[in-house]
């Protein structure tokens, strides 16, 4: 691919300009996850990816998960996971160590391989500046210290874009007598997009997007409206995994986001090129 | 050229990072003239490459001359020439015909086309905010309303790029009284350069650059040191016109201006392949 | 008159006190035109005034009209001007001349004056920072590139004012198609007024004011309501050529001008004694 | 003097702007007192030069001492004056009174003035912020609490400055254990003219300005070099009370005032036509 | 007292912060008069823990009467009051001495007092920069040039607080015609907090609070709801004396103010303790 | 200690009033380890210290070490530590662990502390924003990543202070490579307490401070001017633990910190009574 000629490189450069002018100085709140997180090349790709966002003038967020990570260390800690009803439950001492990885770890990571790409980037989590409160998650069944977000207080990373960093956000939080819960990061990147006013919330996923069809990729429905959405989960073109991801891209749309999208990490660069060309990727809700 | 990949998109983009973080909120003076402003194709590539320059955050000052605009409404006008040794003569109502060709249509034609780009220009000439201050060129034959460059006021083009504008400037002054001198525009791109504590002065011609042998372009010299200059003018390697030219690299290098370039108009999009990739196109001088 | 006392000036200098003090940051839109345009004398009085003013404190914005310098520059480029019962036919070739006319010698000629009066004073026109858009003026005849006008973008001049710079404006328009539109300097005027949210409107004419009895200039109206004008224009004191110019008054009045003056541009320093002395010159509107 | 025609107030008014050009934005303090202060007229002439001179934008200062009011407010208190070699001696109880004179009667008065004038004006004296600090004056003979200026902090009259008012200074000050000292004024004001980088320091007195013959006013020495002042002190054309005024001037230009003025401040509006017009009236020091 | 324990420092300081948290940036009005201005011990302990407020980050604002000072120098400058039905008349003269005094002596005294320990005071008067105009109070009998509040400019001292000074206010007034008005300080300081949207308004007395029963000081009332002030009118425990102070109370928190507070000058450091600990003393308005 | 009367609180107040005086808006870093870290009430008393002294405008810079913490979670995940000539070594593996432990719990537990106590904190380390470059330490024995500091980037840290947050650093680095490096708490204390140009380096440890007879509390020095270390140290003054910590000290004092100061982490709120008491506890080297 080093032959690229002049021709195309300029070509694509000034085929870019219209989506650097839509989203100067606007914020992209993007979910990092999945592939794109595991893979190494996948995950230098969304770094170089995000870094040039980032110089052209758009105010990236970069919110993430644990991956593999968390069970990793869990292990390692001889700390054993206790299953109710098929979900895990999460004790303090376990929500301490998902804190740590996350915060300690994951973070760390992120940061240092962007401040590797040139990328100024500073990593918090929520607890930093007070960022997220939480509250014990009222589901059917206690699932411990898994958290839901009774508050964002957008400051620290509206702060930070304002200091020129790129914010990379671990989604842990304090409840109200400081114990630590765990957030679920599309939750949070969903609320914290609402909460930034942001232009866009990309989440990073392990599948082409929304499939009329399941399993035929040439049926991917580009544009959703989040009115629709309902239908599509009756009709089950919705369903099982994609059901809490796709409800955080209508709450998100719900409370102000302009665009949501649900991209394939997969496929390197999808970033880059759902928001600089008009190759449209993935599923975009509206 | 529809049919260029999503990863061939990408890598453009990624490989355009490096250049893009190196003249960040730098100033770039460009000298805009010859064929790149007579064709309308390559016309149109300056005006996306100067738009696209300015989106990513390089503060871009366009700088132009007349081209066949000025020969063209001096024949319209009756206007005849006046030459003496072969030297055009600028009297009186000639410079203020320049003017005019210069500052009201040149200068707004292109100030349009960056509009209709989506770019933001406000176009200026010499006289406006006291920005150039000239007298009569001490030259051995006196050629009139030629103007030698006696001071250069920076603000009104810092102020312009401070609200957020492409400056775009033609290149008429005014004398200690008041009288319109009109100014060679290489030579008031690189004195402006200069004042302005530009990163790069790029200069667009209808030769390929510097080339060791004459007439093949494969002798291209692509980095010349200001220093060699006097030997390779002594050698015939820079002859004719030339030498005032690389003169204006010199002068501008010398006087702190970080790189200057001798590029080629004709090649479209040459500005952006310069500034943009490592495909250095025509010469260098430092 | 050199031999001024110094009680004198010392009177005439605290008679303006208040006046400075009623205008002090407030902005004054000035349409010049007319005699004060043509004749040597008064030229160099208004630009003394337009400083004068400037310098304390009044935000002073110039807008200009053409004058005879427009046909004499066709007539020189041979450009015969087509009527169409009666009025004048604008092809694109002329709205081209027209703009380089207006925008290159008319603009920088004043421009070059009020620098030569100490004044810092940067000339545009309505294509820079896409400051006019205009559509083709849609009358009973058509009348070619005469535009109306579509929007007025007010952040050039705004931007221009707060560096400290005095607007000097050419009333030049782009349309939709980057074609060019010229548009009437009174009408402009009006409408930039408005939309800078300007104190005064002041529009230099070669008539005393609104005269109750023509051609009786003891029987000037000093004050117009606006809701009067209807009613003058029925009883023929408002008639021919004062009509255009007294709607653009009614106009601005109407779009939040506080106040509109038609002034007598042929005694010279006109400007000056209407807004810093108790001795209104002319008629205004309210 | 109703009757001022048009031509002339423009005149005059076009006159002044060179002086304004100059002195935009410069610190010009103003010595009050003598005549000037007690003279009803006079006083609202001074107050009315000085509210206009603030609003084309000359950042005035005022300084002043108190006039004939101190006598009488001691008279009042039955406090009687000392005199030690015929020089009055300030006792603690006298400065005391001195100061409440100065700073709650005088100062309030002008401040009053100023305002009745439309002029913004605070007024403050050497103990507010900690402006003046002093110790006893160390004279051949012990006048009790005259003192002299140890520091002058010029922030609280930069910032009241800064803030759009116009200061007034009564030159009372403060010593090292808190007592209170008695500053003369023409001191004070050539002090604070320098420590606040003062383009000119103008003293008001009620003589014409340095003679040359002394009684004849014809003979007014209209610019005096400060070099001059030891021959023209040994000549005898510097003499008895003129000699520490002239300290004064010589010492504010020596500290790097730019210009130092005596001017009669029996003429009405003198400062108005120092400053604004060609007509120097009074003694220039440079 | 010098044996203070370290634990016992430290906890005081600890226990002071959630105070210094609630009053952080907001401006609290404190009114100065009776015992805790003429006790020179109480004068020096409300002066330092004004600095103290200050330094802490609180915008403290120091409003001030005249206490036995205008009685002293009325008497000694032989000024005999006349009485009108048992109140004092203030005539045009004593209405002058009583500026003078106040803006002169006992303003510049606190002045001096706060700059001794360390505070950065700056001392205006209702004059200075407009800030309270009034007009001849119009009660029942004619009292002079006694005032009553017709509008408050609050913009000098937002200024002074902006500037980092503590501002210190003598309660006289001009009114329409440029006349001298003394104003009650009490009233004074209420609306002054009313227009500066202060925190809190506090008015130092020589008496404990409002007690349940008189003379019993162990009744103290801690706080009252303005809404029960006309029952506790009626009832007689507000009398006499108190009955206007409370009504500047009332007026202060019904014009916006949060909290006022009636609190006793004779014992030292009240207003700190009050502000900076959980021992409220005195009585709270809300 | 419930009883602890106004007087007494009054007092201590107003004895911290200079002290506060005297670091206002200044930095301060201290250094957090030892018992006061460990000892649940100590931490409780340092947090509160920590945000009363950012509450009176100093701005606190908290620098942390990782205390027994870093060896649990080796030990919970059955990471041997390996010694060389008695020196842990530390490979890569054990770097990320130290790095997750330090910037995911340790750091985090002191900011979910601070907030709690109702400070404003934000945690990071030494590789958000590119704070701390190092590289191998280069000592006799290669003891793994232990890094020593090539290069502090304020930035981050000054940014989070003007932004209004307490930076709670964790002393992690990144190396040329990308690879981690843990770096000493009291080094990279006394290095970022330079590069900020601190006021105040506080380095809290588990001894009394430098004693003259080992063990003789009472011996205690208070002051150590940086030259006397050299001879200390010869004498066996300063001997064992004590010589990287005074090291630290002497480092931070030679680069430009003005005091710096080994206090007694064991006392509760030490670092309160340290700065805003006049008993220094501990020593101060100058």
């Amino acid at each position: 691919m080093s032959d690229i000629s002049n021709m195309v490189r300029a070509k694509v450069l000034i085929d870019a300009l219209p989506y650097i002018q839509q989203y100067y100085e606007k914020i992209v709140v993007i979910k990092y996850g999945g592939n794109a997180m595991t893979n190494e090349k996948l995950k230098q790709a969304v770094m170089s990816d995000i870094v040039l966002l980032s110089l052209v003038g758009i105010k990236v967020v970069l919110v993430h998960g644990g991956g593999p990570e968390i069970s990793d260390t869990l292990k390692k800690m001889g700390k054993e996971t206790e299953f109710i009803n098929g979900l895990r439950y999460t004790d303090a001492e376990t929500a301490d160590i998902v804190r740590m990885v996350l915060a300690g770890k994951v973070n760390k990571d992120l940061v240092s391989l962007l401040q590797e790409h040139k990328g100024n980037a500073i990593g918090i989590c929520g607890i930093d500046g007070g960022m997220i409160k939480a509250s014990r998650f009222n589901g059917e069944v206690d699932l411990g210290y898994v958290g839901e977000i009774e508050d964002i207080n957008p400051e620290p990373i509206l702060k930070l874009l304002k200091d020129g960093y790129i914010p990379v956000i671990a989604t842990v939080a304090t409840g109200e007598n400081g114990e630590v819960y765990n957030i679920n990061a599309d939750t949070a990147a969903a609320r914290i997009a609402a909460e930034l006013g942001a232009e866009n919330l990309i989440l990073m996923t392990d599948i082409k997007g929304l499939l009329r069809e399941k399993d035929d990729e040439s049926t991917l429905i580009p544009v959703v409206n989040v009115s629709e959405v309902p239908y599509l989960k009756k009709q089950g073109t919705i369903s099982g995994g994609m059901i809490p991801k796709i409800d955080c891209c209508v709450e998100a749309v719900r409370r102000g986001v302009k665009r949501t999208f649900i991209i394939d990490g997969r496929t390197p660069h999808s970033i880059l090129i759902e928001l600089l060309s008009n190759d449209g990727i993935g599923t975009m809700f509206i």
